[in-house]
């Protein structure tokens, strides 16, 4: 059954019996998102529908969900559940779309259902690998510009979806704090680094791809069958500190500038909740190469990439103290990718590297071509040189301690109801003490 | 105490009762490395004595071993065995030790021994994260040389132990063989890259370091707390494509180079049997500078680097044919290192990165500053251009299919009876079809 195959759990007229599910939303009864979240003490696996969270280990034991998924549903982490076959997680689904629409299975269902404010999120599966993509192109050129003004993009870009391994352990679900990183920087003009504080500390807006079912060592993954080992997507801030960046990240690539936090929204919107949002990918550039055979797929091509519009606000301390709504810094479509999801999972698995269930790939940063869609400071301040200014009339280059920035993700398509990703995001604390 | 504190256990005139242990092996009871075997079908925990293993959880439950120890001596990594805090470890050893060597204790003991070639060796601990080093200054040179003749060492290498995250999921034990990856390869004379068998397959000899206990996300490791944290050491074989390095590296690092396959060698020599060859951190060259405090800590300057002898041998499907033995390519000193292990653990965790048990760190390439010590085939036939001859008679100038390569420890000191690491070594296979 092709990824884009669209059913009744996807009927615009479909309501939830669940009210703060229909209207204004990010899941609605359409979306259904997994997660994992601590009730009573103890992980428990959890549906997000508008703003409560529907217990699938509580749905398990009371016989309510498809046998063939009730252990995967009373496990603490989304890894066997994700890893289903695909018949069997769209069966899940669909029971679940009946549960929470019919309002016969109310009084069932209902003793099952927790206010999502009560649960803490947890990270959604139990992350093996996390490796981090470079697709947006928009992204690579603003950030190539600043270092190589006549010849942003590398001659490997348009040939290869250029990736790196990132950090799993330093990966948390959206709320917790990030500690202001301290390393190695050195300003252009001294004549050596010094350990300090970060001063350039940024965000980047990335989605998320949550892999469901891996492969085996030395076994690639064609790219015909890539969006089977897909299971769902999230928000993704790739916290950098692009003092120690520039600094350490020659020749082996980006390290302590990444890896001291991750942030992603914990609800898994799945493959199957985003089969309507499916658009074809983006035609490449007049003169561009064509992809090669084991990135080439025509249905790649006609449905490969994602309607999801994309949002980055934040909220200075004084804004907040003053009550002031978050501020938007830029917004714009996740189809400014270079190279669909499917892509880079095949070209992940080209050379039998073996991905797992749970691992996370991050597309990297996803900027549009015009400043009101760049996905990152260092590309709305030019490195810098150009504060952004705030609501209160403050300035930024970069993060200060007590801000606060939020991703935002809508997948929208006519005819169809918006389903949303949730909340992404975290305040910047003071760095620690350097002894 | 010191991590270099010599106790009883390292006695040179201590002997096990287990007749192997006596004379020529890498496991003489001073070593007592500890792994992962599958008995009668389940993972246990063992100890390579000689050519045997002894089944830790045999042991426990006979009530051979200190209370503090035995749930953690049952399980079936080594995660929580070493993670447990020094002087646990210490008194472990210490009675490992004493039952291994008191002939009265050879009843009791005898029923929980192994041969060890009935035993199928797995990974020891399960692997959060792997992040590899660079911190050979020879290989870093001999290489950058290759690309950069006059300026081969790039402005950071002395201030920050350059690293970069690795693949956990692909890193397995010594015997699992190599499957020869595909990936895009670009001749320097090419308008455009093909996706192909890479020909140009590598190995670099390392150290693989073994994280025991980890920090919290946000705490860094101080440097002279950082040798609490490791808990022992493997050799680490990273297999590099040379022809996908060359193409895909800028500007994020190695990738699919690097990612699909891993060899370690399966015992952990632990800390604690090490202590007798900790040796000074060789004095570093006039006129380069001195680390930054968060690197810097006399004790680590005066017992920081090991004394390590290092060796790298292979043997063609030929010379098996034939009965030879394999064939030396390369041996050299661990101390070719321009930060120590202590280091490159404080330098990881400053940023506030967590580390957690069961985190694996290679070294890098440890190369010699003279040809017979190069750790990698890139820098014994300078970067494919002078091949080196087998016994033989056939020529490599990097790794063919049927292969096998295999790297060898062993640590030594004046006056204490050496102790090795056991088998790092793989056989390379033919790359998978393209389809």
């Amino acid at each position: 059954m092709p990824f884009w195959t669209v059913d009744e759990t996807h009927a615009p007229d479909l309501e939830s019996w669940v009210e703060t599910a229909n209207g204004h939303t990010d899941f609605p009864i359409q979306n259904l998102p997994y997660g994992v979240v601590s009730i009573d003490g103890t992980a428990r696996i959890g549906v997000a529908i508008g703003d409560m969270v529907l217990d699938l280990a509580g749905c398990a034991r009371s016989g309510l969900l498809p046998d063939r998924c009730v252990p995967a549903c009373q496990d603490t982490t989304l890894n066997r559940l994700l890893g289903l076959p695909a018949a069997d997680r769209r069966i899940l689904r669909s029971r679940l779309s009946e549960l929470l629409s019919d309002p016969r299975h109310r009084p069932e269902v209902e003793a099952h259902l927790r206010p999502a404010a009560e649960g803490m999120v947890q990270l959604p599966m139990t992350i093996g690998d996390y490796t981090d993509f470079y697709v947006g192109i928009h992204h690579a050129n603003n950030v190539g510009r600043q270092f190589r003004p006549d010849n942003p993009l590398l001659p490997n870009y348009k040939y290869v979806p250029i990736g790196y391994h990132g950090r799993a352990s330093t990966i948390r679900p959206t709320g917790i704090p990030v500690r202001r990183p301290c390393g190695q920087q050195k300003a252009p003009d001294a004549t050596a680094p010094v350990f300090a504080p970060s001063k350039r500390l940024d965000y980047e807006l990335e989605l998320g791809v949550w892999i469901g079912s891996g492969n085996r060592l030395g076994e690639p993954i064609a790219i015909g069958t890539a969006h089977e080992h897909i299971a769902g997507f999230s928000l993704l801030n790739d916290w950098s500190a692009r003092d120690l960046q520039a600094w350490e990240y020659q020749p082996l690539g980006p390290f302590l500038a990444k890896n001291f936090h991750t942030t992603v929204s914990p609800w898994i919107v799945t493959s199957e909740a985003l089969a309507p949002f499916r658009i074809p990918q983006p035609a490449r550039p007049d003169g561009d190469p064509a992809p090669l055979d084991y990135l080439a797929d025509e249905q790649d091509q006609t449905h490969g990439a994602l309607s999801i519009r994309l949002e980055v606000l934040i909220s200075s301390r004084r804004m907040r103290e003053m009550g002031m709504p978050a501020h938007k810094l830029s917004s714009g479509p996740a189809s400014n990718m270079y190279w669909t999801v499917q892509q880079i999972v095949a070209h992940h698995a080209s050379n039998g590297c073996a991905l797992q269930s749970g691992d996370l790939l991050g597309t990297g940063t996803i900027s549009a071509p015009t400043r009101d869609g760049f996905g990152s400071l260092l590309e709305l301040t030019v490195g810098g040189k150009e504060p952004i200014t705030l609501p209160t009339g403050e300035k930024r280059c970069f993060l200060e301690d007590g801000d606060e920035l939020e991703l935002r993700g809508t997948a929208y398509a006519p005819g169809y109801v918006p389903i949303g990703f949730g909340e992404c995001s975290a305040r910047i604390l003071s760095a620690p003490a350097i002894p």
